[in-house]
């Protein structure tokens, strides 16, 4: 008899995005015609940079022609695309990051939800709350969630990121194995300092954890003290490993490429204390499991660092961060306590009332759809995250009416 | 401290073809300037079909203008593909699959690999021998593999397909929760016929065991009484899975387009017997841990069903069909036992001597490389793989040179 792997009961109520899509579908069929502005999942909106674009065409003609075509590539990318990573997106920022040390996929996403594949079943995992939930959902497949009660997973350690601490999470009191860490953050969009980065990577030297560096909305920092990558930081190289992606960077939501950067020195450890290099796991897991990001594609990303693809990618950047602001200033006048939205395209917001009813109220009263931040964890309780991904004008009448609709509650 | 999954460390060795390359290496670097015809790993050579290119830029320039960009797809994929192959794949063919029972993924090695993770850790897996690597290493990862021995893992049940059944599986005595299927068979190019999958869909019934059905060589079969799809078979929809890719079908190797379609009967169970949706798991698993295939290679994967677009496609299959029958019949010539060929790219040889050997005298001797049966599994002892997959002026001069070597010997 097929048994399934029962982790996956264990799971609560459906993924937070499918939960969103559908109450908005029954609010539109029973308003039909209403006008509905979206700044709840980020997701991007404006076009491909031209750059991107000119390349992808060009690598599609590739494929037209057998002497130029394209077959199976290296599961871990194209050179071509990981030394260009290496060299912009870590040299040029002072971190020591090779190409063999890169990982092309197709999504952050993956990345983030397969990583854990390289752990004992019984590793500690700790996750900020509020949390992506792709950290948590991942590891409870796994195993490693033990029983929903109160909101939370029982074998999980969560990390508390509030007002109270700069949404920036404090180290544990209980020793974990594994830590997820996202900055520009998802949801809050609170931004980490050097000298609070260098305690994680303390941390995890000590206690020889794991830190898994989320860093999808790194392309948003304007603020140069911050760093960009955790590898900027002495010793971070054999306790971390970090995720990008294209997504937020260049507008690749619906193009698919990303990367993980595992240094060579990065360690874990057998039962008996014997060192295994987890670039060595990954390239193992991914040479078996994944075939490589589709060759037009990786041309794409590649456009990114070209000269005039570096311009279009901050054009279009400063595009969101416009909108991100004018966010932020508009629920600050309001009143409302807000983080986020100046080095990231997300504002979190403290609501004053349950988040699913914050969520309701701007669903009906403004036509505006906001993510419930109740669906990050409890930290997220009473919080909604707004996402700057729009069209300029249409953030512009999203705030309009928000304006109308909250200055009158 | 952060532990490994240490069933990664009871892996044997390098991926077969990651050692291929290796060898390969190692002989361009002692034979510089020397001639190689690779009819190893299986990969496409031709350019992708007219249609398909068409459809990518068309798409491509949708990503260009903000009206018709596309951001995140539906993680299942794009309904304008599903709703395609639910008619031509399956419906067409007498099967019925509905569009909402297909998942659109990058890649027939992601699916086969990744759809473990949906059953019990103690499930029984059976394989066939030889068999795709990807099937045994994903279960070894995940646990199943038990001790290395003699060739083979403890844990899995080896289902051996040689010269005597035919190099079809017969059904083992042992119970088994999880099967294997592979048709046209990857590596011996064998088919199945009607009568036989039934028996395998029989027992799955009985048994309440699971099938996964690889059916990525599909659009090779031309003996039009063969079954293409398992859910032709009465009872399959309750009991199987379907693997399907673009890779082979139309040279989407490094383009990346596949699917997998589940049923919505298809049944697992838990441990106390409640019936559980594996079309429900493995939904709640791509959302969680997948982001979709990029827009534009959607585009481009559905062109293969338009009329030009299957024209395309058989003429691309027919001329490696043509190469197939080229090599089946060199061989057959010289005296050799082959199996596939017909409706495969492979065609799967006793070679009479221990498998390296005959990689090692093909490729010293004529500079062709194949791949050894040996990596395949102990049933592939003695046997090597050729594939059609080369231009096909490049496979006749291989030809020429391996009926001077063989004749020679």
């Amino acid at each position: 008899m097929i048994r399934v792997n029962e982790n996956y009961l264990t799971l609560q109520s459906s993924y937070l995005f499918s939960e969103i899509a559908g109450r908005l579908t029954d609010f539109k069929q029973k308003n039909p015609g209403r006008e509905i502005i979206k700044l709840g999942i980020g997701d991007v909106t404006c076009a491909l940079p031209e750059a991107c674009i000119k390349a992808f065409h060009k690598a599609v003609d590739e494929m037209a022609d057998e002497r130029t075509f394209h077959g199976y590539g290296p599961e871990q990318g194209y050179g071509f695309l990981r030394e260009k990573i290496a060299l912009h997106d870590f040299k040029e920022h002072g971190a020591e990051v090779g190409a063999d040390e890169i990982f092309i996929s197709d999504g952050a996403k993956c990345d983030s939800g397969n990583i854990q594949e390289l752990f004992a079943q019984d590793a500690v995992v700790a996750v900020p709350d509020p949390v992506y939930p792709v950290y948590v959902d991942t590891n409870v497949m796994a195993g490693r969630g033990g029983r929903w009660q109160d909101g939370g997973y029982s074998g999980l350690v969560y990390l508390p990121s509030t007002g109270e601490n700069g949404y920036v999470p404090e180290i544990p009191s209980a020793q974990v194995d594994v830590i997820y860490l996202c900055f520009p953050n998802n949801p809050t969009g609170a931004v980490i300092g050097r000298e609070q980065l260098q305690t994680w990577v303390d941390y995890a030297r000590e206690n020889k954890s794991l830190i898994i560096y989320d860093a999808a909305y790194v392309a948003f920092i304007r603020d140069i003290s911050l760093p960009q990558s955790i590898f900027e930081l002495p010793g971070a190289r054999s306790v971390a490993v970090e995720i990008r992606s294209f997504s937020k960077t260049a507008g690749f939501t619906g193009t698919r490429c990303a990367y993980t950067a595992i240094p060579k020195e990065c360690t874990a450890y057998t039962k008996d204390g014997s060192a295994v290099s987890l670039h060595d796991l990954w390239l193992r897991r991914q040479t078996t499991k994944f075939n490589g990001v589709s060759y037009p594609v990786q041309r794409a990303a590649e456009a990114v660092f070209s000269a005039e693809g570096g311009r279009q990618v901050r054009d279009l950047i400063n595009y969101y961060l416009r909108n991100a602001q004018l966010i932020r200033d508009t629920f600050s006048a309001l009143g409302y306590h807000c983080t986020g939205g100046d080095n990231s395209p997300y504002i979190w917001i403290r609501t004053g009332m349950e988040s699913w009813d914050f969520f309701t109220l701007l669903l009906e009263k403004a036509g505006v759809v906001c993510t419930p931040g109740s669906g990050f964890g409890r930290c997220g309780r009473g919080y909604v995250r707004l996402s700057a991904f729009n069209n300029h004008e249409q953030v512009v009448k999203a705030m309009d009416k928000i304006k109308k609709v909250l200055s009158q509650t």
